[in-house]
This record gives C-alpha cells, sequence and structure tokens, in this order.
C-alpha cells in the first residue's frame, strides 16, 4: 500500500533561514518533495513561467475557483488574488509526494482548518540573539527594520503553540535531515495509517 | 536546554517480534535507552537480581506504593502485585534517557491517562499472514495455541487506532531505526517544548 505524501507547512521568524532550508530539503531529495505553486491574478514578472512560479489566472477564474471551494486558502494583496489551489497539493500527496509550504502563521492556520493532516512545523533559532545576529550579518537592513523584524518576531511568538513541532536553526544541514525524518516518520502516525488498520484488521478475521 | 526522555510504550500482537526490536533498540544505543524495571510481590526466581529483573518489594510495601500514588499502573495476577513505579521512571527522563515499556494494550491505557506524554507505538506485521507464518516458523506452539493467537490478535487490533504510530515490523534493523528516529523527533514536538517556546519568547521580548 503506497503511502500518501503529506503537505507540510513550514513557518518560521523572518530571518530564521527557513528559506534556505526549504531549498536544501528539496536539493537533497528531488524525488520526495515538491513546492505548493501558487494561483495568482497578478501578471507575470520577466522570466516568471506559468506552473512554475505561479498559476497565472484571470480575476473572474480565480473567483470562479473560490466559489467551487478549489483552494485551501487564499487572500487579497494591492488588488491581485493569491491562493493554494486544491487540485495540485491533492494531485502530488496521491502520488506519494510530500508539498512544502512555507507561509506565515496567519495562512498555515486556514490551511489546516481545510486540511487537518496538514503537518506544521515551526522553525526557531536556538536563542533570540542568534535571529539578531543573522538579521545584521545579511547585511541588507537598517536597524530600524531589524528592530521591526524582532518585535514582529516577538508577537509571532505566542503562535509557535500552534504548531506540532519545532525545529531548531542551529545548524542547516542538521535541520534539513530532522525535517526529513520528521516528515517520513509522519506518515506512520496512526492517524495516517486508517486505510493500513483497517486492512490489516480484516486480514486477522479471515485467517481464523 | 537539555530535552527531557520520553517514556515509551511499545504495544504489538504475540509473536510480532517487539521482542528482539526492544533488544536491538537497547544495544545499538545503550546510552539514550533503558528499559522500566516493575516493582512485584512475588518471589525472586533463580538468577533475578532485585533492581535488575524487577524490584522486589513486600506486599504491605506494595499497598503503600498504590496508596501513595507511587506506580503508574499496576495489576495483580495470581495472588502477586507487578507494577510501574513512577519514581524510577521519572528520574531517568530528568537524565534525558527514554524508558521503554513493553507492556500490552490495557497497561499501555492505564499509563497513557497516568501520564499523558507517554508516547504510543504499536509493531504490526506487514500482513496478518506474516503473522501467522512468524508464529509457525518459532515452532513452540500447537496448531491450536496458534489459532488462538491469531484470533486474540483480531480482537486487539481495535486497539491499533489508541496508539500514536505504527511500526512495521517488515525488517527489524529497519524498524528499530525508524522507532530511534520517532522518539528522537518526538523530543521535537510541540508538546513536549513548552520550556523552549516560553524561553525563547522571553528573551525575544528582552531584545527589543
Amino acid at each position: 500500500m503506497k503511502k500518501q505524501g503529506i503537505l507540510t507547512i513550514i513557518s518560521g521568524f523572518s530571518g530564521v533561514g527557513k528559506g534556505t532550508i526549504v531549498s536544501r530539503l528539496l536539493e537533497k531529495h528531488p524525488q520526495d518533495y515538491c513546492l505548493s505553486i501558487s494561483a495568482t491574478t497578478r501578471a507575470p514578472r520577466e522570466g516568471e513561467a506559468d506552473g512554475v512560479n505561479y498559476f497565472f489566472v484571470s480575476k473572474s477564474d480565480f473567483e470562479t475557483m473560490i466559489r467551487e471551494d478549489r483552494l485551501l486558502e487564499y487572500a487579497q494583496y494591492v488588488n491581485n488574488y493569491y491562493g493554494t489551489p486544491k487540485d495540485f497539493v491533492l494531485e502530488k500527496l496521491g502520488q506519494g509526494i510530500h508539498v512544502i509550504l512555507e507561509i506565515e502563521m496567519q495562512g498555515a492556520k486556514k490551511i489546516k482548518e481545510q486540511y487537518p493532516e496538514t503537518l506544521m512545523l515551526f522553525v526557531a533559532p536556538p536563542k533570540a540573539q542568534d535571529l539578531k545576529e543573522r538579521l545584521i550579518g545579511r547585511g541588507t537592513e537598517s536597524s530600524e527594520q531589524i528592530s521591526s523584524r524582532l518585535a514582529r518576531a516577538a508577537e509571532e511568538a505566542v503562535y509557535m503553540k500552534d504548531y506540532e513541532y519545532i525545529v531548531v536553526n542551529d545548524e542547516v544541514e542538521r535541520a534539513v535531515d530532522e525535517i526529513h525524518q520528521i516528515i517520513t516518520n509522519e506518515q506512520d502516525r496512526v492517524v495516517r495509517r486508517g486505510d493500513f488498520i483497517r486492512e490489516l484488521s480484516q486480514e486477522l478475521k479471515e485467517l481464523n
């Protein structure tokens, strides 16, 4: 019996390094993972391809998707819609491929409500000081911007408890391997093994 | 911050090979695991040592342990008490050592009620037929005994859903490694990382 893939949300404070972790995860296990592709009504930018970076759709098509409940979540920014198409995700999961969604906490919550089998991982720094040093080390932001990111992290910390695992990004390769193991093992969680349990129970009855 | 060990229950149908799996787990990672030692009022047998095979205690001492709520669970068989002393388990967990309890499903349920952080693993055969073949292959039981074990397995199958993970014993070393990974990763489950979350949240507040 082929195991289903797992829809996995990876969130974390801005600057914690989740982008790097997700890239490495896909590089190390290209057969096992894919990224969720969002649908959007905004125009493609230079170099962006439909079905790769985004699914580019018209406003009326997007609104049809909303009405027909074909999005796991969606939001509107600056007059454009962005959303997660359900069909793409379910097709990949059915092929045993894990779908990774790197989103923030509000979106994560909406998806978990729509699709409770979603696995929610939160990437945290070992210490708050490490996050500050990472943000400074990037050298791309002013000290006001860094302060504002840290202030937001302090606010967002209350959402950590809504996740299922806290993965500490002490060392990228270690964190990537831990995430891979967590997702693999989660396939054997009882909630995801209903079919196996039913089948084995039935076989045991028939043996006698 | 040192992570606590996890009290881990390993159950499974008679003949599924959980004894072998537990022995290999302890052999491969002697620093990380220990077996829970039961207290009993029965007399030591030839070669059994107090604090190794069992804690041998008097009936009145055992009844004091019951009254003082110092047992995670206990039961009475043939006029003797058997139980799981809480102190021993909590001391090991505090040292970061995982305590393994190989018990049947009724006892497992009682322990989970007393100590909800308990991790419950169920070892299953890939197919019912594999269980039958293993029981026949052991060559130690009559065909009636085998039938009765299989009938019991068919009844016990309803309890599989009360566990947290189903580990398929398709190959001992693979199953042992999976169990080791599950237990290790479970240390990063949000329910077990309350201290880390509180500490990090506090640090983030103080940074600003």
